[in-house]
């Protein structure tokens, strides 16, 4: 199939999301100073896989951690291991929480858990949402900030008064914070100062950090022990998981620090963007690293726009555009390192491009 | 812990099993003349693992296949799948299968599905262990070689006798095909003519050939599908399973072709054994790469003795020894690359030294 907009964002000069292609030199890069003669962790032991663990467990504040290859893998015995432990096979989420709608039902189909969603597709989970749920459950989680409307965080209060109020209330309280480093700028507080309002903490190591792939999950050293049995009946466990251990400890050092420039980065950039006609990103004023961008137009109508913008500036604003509905459309937008590295002016010159494009098409 | 064999191992000059040491430089090498620009493959899609599943599938002579981060997942999955396929939450393997003893009893928790354990801790499955078999199954896993057995293998005959049988009787027959590639040279048969007993077929890349980690799953279109809707649930879906893959690709390519001489070494390496004082070996003949050794004696009694003998000739003939009770012993040998590499007359003292020591000790 070709890809109008694709194939224009690939020929471009200057590619504004993310840290870069992913390909195989992000191992390469990666591997290049580790000695050959390092041992490959074994089945969740050895030096590799449990001073990564140890070193990230410290950093979140947490008493034991261990890795994951995927955040699924993580995140649904995590909530696996809370509701064994509170009694009860029952969880509250986001309606379009990771385990909703990108995981094929797994947290039902392998564990029976049934799910209590809160809020709704507009808007974050807030404190009134939990205190009034009509049901028990074992488990809350919350997505700091919430992928899939465009990155939305409660505040900070509103954080410490849900924490407040489950153990109050015997609910424990899990982060998925797959983008969790990329909200600490916003509210101005470290990873431990979130951390702590949290029983368990689930980290990504190829969003903002941008390594291969992997997870952490950390928690106490009774929920940590559990973990591993469960890590093992998944299928987890692997002989080797160093690929993605190497690569995620590089990555980290490399992008911890830059966090803030990445949240920076994203709002001027939604700046650029609410400066065109007829487009809005949500949130507004982003929060974090990421955004996305709204069309109240259709997918047929925006893409030829966004490809022209692109092949007439030397601009790679964005590479893909999906349908919401017959006249809508959006895309999402992370910043990573490459934003930072490209001539001002020829960004201004896209978005005045854009603008332009989109008031010859759509004012009337 | 000190531990005095390993440690003489360590300081050998002759490693005899194995393909060497895993560690960092095994991902290395198969990555050197990789180009970094070649795309990460991305949930399952793009070209690094299509390709590889597709190479598999036809090596394999199924249908299609898919490349899991680990066998554990990939044959709970394969159960899983004929089971609801039968209709019929039961399945029949042998009692030292890897899904009875090493996977934290994942099937049950994940699944509920209940097994049948064919045969005993002494043999492999026979057709009249299957025959008379007083329960229905969905499916029967037979895994060859029979690992915790030494290694030990049926028939062709009995797996023809056994895939008619399944077949007959609507009974789905998956192949536990970790080290299936090392068994062909004692069948003298070809990947396809075994694998075409089966329904779906299991192979990993790091036994034999001395990958990182990975598996592949087959089989018909069908199955394979409903295999990747589960591979997501489970979190095997990775957004990059590349590091596995390039790795077991370059391996595969390497060793595939060494199968015989494994084989032909196991089978040199044993008689070694056998000619030694209360030594003896299980399977007596090798029927594939690997094979047990067993002693009459204590872990205590045995451990220094093999110590002594890697330290007086330089030759690593193991690292480890499981204490099976309180006056016996064993280890398990796998033959890779290096045990060829080594000068025969030096393998040959080591084993004099053992026999020599082996009756100072325990002649009377």
């Amino acid at each position: 199939m070709t890809n109008e907009l694709q194939d224009a964002f690939n020929k471009s000069t200057y590619q504004l999301p993310g840290n870069g292609r992913r390909n195989v030199q992000v191992l390469k890069d990666a591997f290049e100073n580790i000695d050959g003669q390092l041992d490959s962790d074994i089945y969740g032991t050895g030096k590799v896989i449990e001073e990564f663990q140890d070193k990230i467990a410290a950093f979140l504040g947490k008493e034991k951690a261990v890795f994951f290859p995927s955040g699924t893998m993580a995140q649904q015995i995590a909530l696996r291991i809370w509701c064994e432990e509170i009694g009860l096979q029952k969880v509250a989420y986001h309606p379009l929480s990771h385990l909703e709608i990108h995981e094929e039902d797994g947290l039902k189909e392998l564990h029976n858990i049934k799910t209590i969603l809160l809020a709704d597709e507009t808007r974050v989970i807030e404190l009134d949402d939990v205190v009034s749920m009509d049901e028990d459950v074992a488990c809350l989680l919350l997505e700091l900030p919430q992928r899939e409307i465009g990155g939305q965080l409660p505040g900070y209060e509103t954080l410490v008064g849900i924490s407040r109020y489950c153990r109050k209330n015997g609910i424990k309280l899990h982060l998925d914070g797959a983008r969790l480093l990329e909200v600490l700028p916003y509210y101005e507080k470290t990873v431990t100062e979130v951390c702590e309002l949290f029983d368990s903490v689930y980290l990504s190591f190829y969003k903002g950090i941008g390594g291969v792939a992997g997870a952490i999950l950390a928690g106490e050293d009774k929920f940590i022990g559990k973990s591993k049995v469960w890590k093992r009946r998944y299928g987890g466990d692997l002989i080797s998981l160093y690929p993605y251990i190497i690569s995620a400890d590089y990555y980290f050092d490399q992008r911890l620090h830059k966090m803030t420039e990445y949240y920076e980065n994203a709002k001027e950039l939604a700046g650029f963007y609410n400066s065109c006609h007829n487009v809005t990103t949500l949130p507004k004023i982003p929060v974090s690293n990421m955004f996305h961008v709204h069309f109240p137009h259709s997918k047929e109508e925006i893409e030829p726009i966004l490809a022209e913008v692109i092949r007439e500036t030397g601009v790679g604003i964005i590479n893909h555009l999906k349908a919401t509905g017959e006249s809508s459309s959006y895309f999402e937008v992370s910043i990573g390192d490459r934003y930072q590295e490209f001539p001002k002016a020829a960004v201004k010159n896209a978005f005045l491009q854009l603008d332009r494009l989109m008031k010859n098409k759509f004012s009337f």
